[in-house]
């Protein structure tokens, strides 16, 4: 896809938010937005929002605005909304029973494909409608299944190793929960989720005595 | 705390690598760092590290560089490491069990202090070497345990009212899961833990062919 490397953290955010704006606005009947209606409803400037767009091509027209089906057409593209994504989930513990249960995974098109833990005991047995695979098989079932990311819910000193196999069988995104930094160079893109340094933000936020919401900043 | 409200994001975050880079360099011996030597060590530029720093107050001296006693144990201060946290999690279904026995809690200074469940099953039984409360509890227990920290891991439909509950119980900082944004006002300070929208980040980025880790974005 023609996207520039170095698209900001936030911009990407920010198009999260577009897309839903736009979708609820499509299922309202309306079929044009100004940049300056957008940026309203989002309490975003117009100029944030045309400067967003424009890392992905031209999208609107002046004193016209977007035509909002074309538009969310291309951000579900972009945002890679356009397609479902088979996931396996390494480590079927507290944890992974959570993930593999967790509702809007499906709604936001993820698709638990595969599931696997290294515990014997637990492989054939089937938790939150999925079969345990054992990490043997992990190779040719992230294969045959078309798997593509990978969720590691592994302790610590597996993770490094379960992040290695799933790129192996050919896995491009890692999602990790392990309280670890992977290593994976060039071959995967790599997302944390990381419970104990967003507490220590959220400890810091009490110290300091700030109130509200901290989710904007991250 | 003589904090400025409007400590950016990443200056927190950067303040936690200042503590655990200063923390390792003071098991090894050393006594005092510049700031050069500290970006060294960080990828930073000295620049940013004075400045991040200066927020709160003169630290180092020209020419002899930080102490790393007084540096560390006001590093700690500032992002609330200089004390334990009590954490009531609310929520003991499979993802409120993961949490409380997910081990870098207790090491970063949390410590579940009560589990409170809706679900009448569940309470009086012990999870992961907790007894479970019934929420009808959540105000005495909180307040007699002097909790200041809630984790809320119930669905998105309940999520508000354990948040509005555990806030006039006298917790000042909610760590929420549930895929839903709390409204706290300025009673409170939230921060939120989305597995969907890393999720979605990380399709992006596979997407758009972007290898490496993306955790510093965010």
């Amino acid at each position: 896809m023609p996207v520039r490397p170095s698209i900001p953290g936030p911009t990407i955010k920010r198009l999260t938010l577009y897309l839903r704006e736009v979708e609820r606005r499509q299922m309202e009947g309306q079929t044009r937005i100004s940049s300056g209606e957008l940026g309203r409803a989002l309490g975003l400037t117009d100029t944030q929002i045309r400067k967003d767009l424009s890392w992905f091509g031209q999208f609107g027209q002046a004193g016209i605005g977007y035509l909002l089906d074309p538009l969310s057409m291309r951000l579900r593209e972009i945002l890679g909304k356009d397609r479902i994504w088979k996931t396996a989930v390494v480590g079927a513990g507290r944890l992974g029973q959570a993930i593999m249960s967790y509702g809007p995974f499906a709604r936001e098109g993820f698709e638990v494909a595969a599931v696997f833990d290294a515990n014997p005991e637990m492989v054939g047995r089937e938790v939150a409608g999925h079969r345990i695979h054992s990490m043997e098989d992990l190779g040719t079932v992230v294969k045959e299944r078309g798997v593509l990311l990978g969720i590691v819910s592994v302790p610590r000193e597996a993770a490094q190793e379960v992040a290695d196999r799933l790129i192996d069988a050919g896995v491009l995104g890692l999602l990790n929960f392990a309280p670890v930094r992977l290593e994976v160079g060039d071959r995967a893109s790599v997302a944390s989720v990381d419970f104990s340094s967003r507490l220590e933000r959220l400890a810091f936020q009490v110290s300091a005595g700030l109130k509200g919401s901290i989710d904007g900043e991250d």
